[in-house]
């Protein structure tokens, strides 16, 4: 069902920071640009591994969704695991099928792509991200 | 510095329940077998995902160090994040130059080779294991 893990979501309270952190540790080229998405009340920065991503992500505004994080972990911490599917709404209907709670409707996620989240209590506390393969990725 | 990811640690009250989700989720050969690691006071199950792995982690015995977690997060969650490096002692000398907190000697980890941990304070929250690749591997 679950494809490749397209990223590690790591909440932090200054992407700044550590950004510069994992410059040392992976390499000057490896570290993308941050950006803001508004919509989701984050500001995000994409990492790059040999083989996967680590996406670092930092409250955008007051209704940030990661501010309880932070509270709970102000030195920041992991904070989901991202999987990628060739087909969102088939695989928001199969979690469904599964009695997994899907947490909204797909909506337009870091890449571009549609995501959803599941809820962590049905995937073994982890809160897990289900991200449409970029398009020519599959 | 550092190389691919090799696994995503995920403690968990109960190995046998969530190896079930992850045959559903990933497939029934994705899923290994679960073996105890009695120095390290846990019993770990890798899950094959198309480009890296989860390591699913439940306690054994009394003085098992992931206690304290599970005892903050009983659903169980990510625990940690592991890093393949080529040469074990050359990685801790090479964190311990920038500072950071290695947590004490090499010892030989889930996969056979030599691994240490770095303080989560000195990467951003993340308790980060840092492993040497498998020979051939490189």
């Amino acid at each position: 069902m679950l494809g490749r893990v397209n990223h590690v979501g790591v909440a932090t309270p200054s992407i700044e920071q550590w950004a510069e952190r994992y410059r040392v540790l992976l390499g000057a080229e490896a570290v993308g640009e941050p950006f803001d998405l508004p919509a989701q009340g984050v500001r995000v920065c994409f990492v790059d591994a040999p083989n996967t991503q680590i996406e670092l992500i930092e409250p955008l505004g007051e209704g940030s969704p990661i501010h309880g994080f932070l509270a709970r972990n102000p030195a920041g911490g992991q904070h989901h695991l991202c999987y990628e599917v060739p087909d969102i709404h088939r695989a928001k209907a199969w979690f469904e099928e599964q009695g997994m709670r899907v947490l909204g409707e797909p909506r337009i996620g870091a890449h571009g792509t549609p995501i959803f989240f599941v809820h962590p209590k049905d995937m073994g506390g982890v809160l897990t991200e289900i991200m449409e393969s970029p398009r020519g990725e599959h």
